[in-house]
């Protein structure tokens, strides 16, 4: 970390500064320039809250060196994370897509679209049991009897199942669950962070509606900090001014996470648009920016969905992108297994 | 709510639709233009779900008129809320400022600063307990034990106390807090503000990062369908392309708030910023732009705080703010008893 | 055009409202509800100032139902733009690729770049002669005779060039310039736009830091209103709250053009996210979601070049992306000719 | 400037690296950590394209120490810069108020609305000519004409006039023209900020729709570095997620460019919302944030407006709005001259 005084600060209170620091266990290192002071901090800084060194009246400007996330960091774990559910490996030169409905509606429905997807290509099943919406009027999903279902799905296919997970009430009825999710608005929720990180248990961590990539390491990093090393990161848009999406997509954030992490990070074409027919050339641009795999929304019957149905595909369309997204893989240098 | 349908859409679609419509329990409006069709819903559409409709292959656009929150709607109670802590009100011509620390370090401290921002003119006392980290590693705050310091403060003082719940595991703790904040991340956190809704107190609402107004209301709407009819909003600033400031305090949202909702809402200058130094003027441009209070972080001694010290300001800081204060409220038709 | 007037609204005021629509030479639908009056206006309502309805204090919302552009409009224009510069379609199933530094340099610079790419696979070249620069103190381009080596390349290897224009004092200077660039920041630069519009000649509309979809096709109608017809948009990115890349490249916003509007759209990897690594990942994300081409930064030297070098990538590298892309386009049906 | 150079980069690559500052005339500090090399530059770094150095591969991260502006930066220039505009005075302790109406429509409108501002309390009077619309098929304005109107308003009631200058053809016809007003959709216009800087006439000059308060002061800089003093900054809201504005009026901004600029800054609270609704308590929080003026839009007769005119207000109402601001000066040791 590097602190930059401003010209003419008080010099008791840089020595106070200077003691503070000294104080965290890091060494120093300053330089006295014509307009500035700089100081070099030495050691562990990631117990350094960055905001209140900025917020210093003698302070000019503060810079991380280091990246605040350890266990998530590629730096100190160069080699990539393989995580494994139920025999498919996320991460490495692997490719997986996870499909399925976005609520999980009766026994027919869920297993129907299992059957399908597994079909299509798919190696894992998801589906919505607890809901977050916006309204507390809108459906909620079919909640613990939801669960059962998609159980009920994974027995009857051999599919591992995937589903989210909003309050750590429910911890204990997500036993039988392979990957446990934690949705784009709980991103935050670091108190459910920490207790998912001690689930014993794969996570499926979404990017936060407007959180940074370096906030969504540091959410890995919660969890990780618990115990759990394998975690999937979930790229599913990002809210800015342009109305006609629902989110903005953010691509980029691809490539600059397999550089900062060695985790695996996978990209949901559904979420981001809000729109089904963009679904297909989302998911090839996911292919060709590099990532480790999809979470596509696939449903029977969209105009009868309970929720968010529109957003899905039907699974002769999803057939249709798995086939051409098979002739890309080579392309990234990516298998499908 | 006006649906918008593509010109040439196949009308066996269109008649689903209207079916699906009137199968909520809504009538429909249809009248047929030259380039489009546009179905009218007649009805309570808080329960239609937008993106669904949105998302429809056959929909053009599609538009809300009237709001999806009921409780929390000034149309459905056009008189101003009146929120009383413990003999405090908020609301209507009343103008209140709750203050105290960033984070609740020790006894001495807490009952301090106390007794400084009560002489200054703090009707209500605010402190962190639980403290919403980015980094696991940073301070969590004394937890437990911060809150125990807590109502030895108010005990000592008299001030009604404010604090963060960050977890529906800590409720049990909090039956001595007078007003229950839910901070900014967890705004979307639904299972929380569902529990929240049903524990019989006061709640001070933050609004989220990089939340719209409609979605802030909504969190309203969720907590006050459980029962609750006690919320003060409070704005802290939103997340946009700026550097320079952690956040952008949106102070246009107060005004519009006023004409959406009967609920009190406050500002928090403090964090909107993350800079000291900034709390004066953004303070001055709060009571302005006609909330009803405010919510400020003091600090005995700053340079040693343990968390977002920087960003507090002094006692006499403080005081000088509030004095400035009692001669702009007149200014604004509003008391501060 | 809908308008929600507010329940309660004065009878008069309501009736200017609509006898000033009326004078705008449209008709009027009105119905009445129980909790609020919806007006439809039928006609042409391009000519009509949306924020202006908004702002009235009867109005309680508005809502386009037609959009606000016509030339540009698909609707009115089914069939795709093809755009021939030089021989070199854009648009239609064709794909294309523009490439070339970011400044011209020298004469032996500019015609090395652009034998190099066009070995690997452009066909057109790209080069700055005219720089926008944030900074006042930095290289802002050899201007003039930058131009004529950019020329000078044009017939030593016959391709077409494109450069960018970004005043209208330099128009003389382009009568050689096959594709006149109009970058983001002058993309709401109305009086450049009108006056680019009568140049005659092709024109690639580069979409504005922070602009709308819809406001982007906007300006290309102000163009088109001139009489100009060749019009080729090019996403570049937007401005978000990350801060890890210089914009977020909006790849969502191609599909949706290619429904809103029938010209050709390309994408620029370079300048979207400012890192030369990202170049190739977000080419053949591009090329998934369905651009009609691209628009690459390309240098002999990078760690030499005056200006923004390090984003951009050498030959040997481009004609790697080039390879792959050439692989995924019959995937989305697109051939480069 | 302080460049982190990655752990284990090519040593050949550094040393290219730092011949290359070097040879842009300044000088290096380096010093060698456990996980990465810190290059401190020392000298006169406005040159340093920043962007550039990010981009490089063997750089992990660069951070400016001193600021890219001269002209306009407050370290520099310690005292407050005082606009003198026919007499009235923006900057230091003043206080100043510009008003009149969005678009200037006939002499009876544009006179009757300068004698009723001037009698309410506004010094200098607005009103727009040549108009920046969104669509070509929008009024423009009554441009030269307009322009005429606007002097004879000046000549009837002695008020100094602002009106915004959109192209270098119109740079003649404003040689009665007090102020110059730069336009947010101009602000990197960067061609016409260089002739502007060249006219010997103070500047208005409006933040972009997304600009940082950086960019903003590197705008400044360029009207600046062609020999001109005298500019006003106005901020005018910014683009964010929130739909229910128009733009973010950041009042935050304010605070903290008078710590980074020795220039006047003035809000504009009537583009900042488009609600006419809105104007009077953004103008009190534009008071309380210590802004140095106000620009207001007030029409006479706003049902009839030509444009905009549903985000004015009426001379009543102004008057109004100004006698609560003189109440309020005092609070910020301003004075209405």
């Amino acid at each position: 970390m590097i602190i930059v005084v401003k010209k003419g600060s008080d010099k008791k209170q840089v020595d106070n500064l200077l003691k503070w620091i000294t104080h965290q266990g890091l060494k120093v290192d300053v330089s006295v320039g014509d307009n500035s002071t700089v100081i070099g901090l030495v050691g562990d800084t990631s117990k350094i809250d960055i905001d209140l060194v900025h917020s210093m009246d003698i302070v000019d400007t503060v810079k991380r060196i280091q990246e605040p996330y350890k266990c998530a960091n590629r730096k100190f774990h160069p080699e990539d994370t393989i995580v494994d559910i139920g025999g498919h490996k996320f991460g490495g030169d692997n490719f997986q897509i996870i499909a399925g409905p976005c609520s999980i509606e009766s026994e027919k429905q869920i297993i129907g679209i299992a059957e399908a997807v597994k079909k299509a290509g798919a190696n894992l099943l998801r589906g919505g049991a607890f809901k977050p919406r916006t309204s507390p009027y809108a459906f909620q999903g079919l909640r613990e009897n939801g669960l059962d279902l998609l159980v009920k799905a994974k027995q009857e296919t051999g599919m591992p199942i995937v589903t989210e997970l909003m309050s750590i009430r429910h911890i204990d009825l997500f036993k039988d669950v392979d990957l446990v999710q934690i949705g784009a608005r709980n991103m935050q929720n670091f108190e459910l962070l920490k207790e998912v990180g001690r689930m014993g248990k794969p996570v499926l961590l979404k990017r936060g509606l407007a959180n940074t990539i370096e906030e969504w390491l540091m959410s890995a990093e919660y969890i990780m900090s618990e115990g759990c090393k394998d975690i999937i990161l979930c790229e599913r848009g990002i809210r800015t001014f342009e109305p006609l999406t629902r989110n903005t997509l953010d691509l980029s954030a691809i490539p600059l996470l397999k550089e900062l992490t060695h985790l695996p990070v996978i990209v949901d074409p559904s979420h981001a648009s809000g729109l089904s027919r963009l679904v297909k050339p989302l998911s090839l641009a996911a292919v060709g920016v590099g990532a480790d795999g999809l979470m596509v929304e696939v449903h029977n019957d969209p105009p009868h969905a309970l929720c968010d149905g529109a957003q899905s595909i039907r699974p002769e369309q999803f057939a249709d992108i798995v086939s051409r997204i098979d002739i890309m893989l080579p392309l990234v240098n990516k298998v499908k297994k």
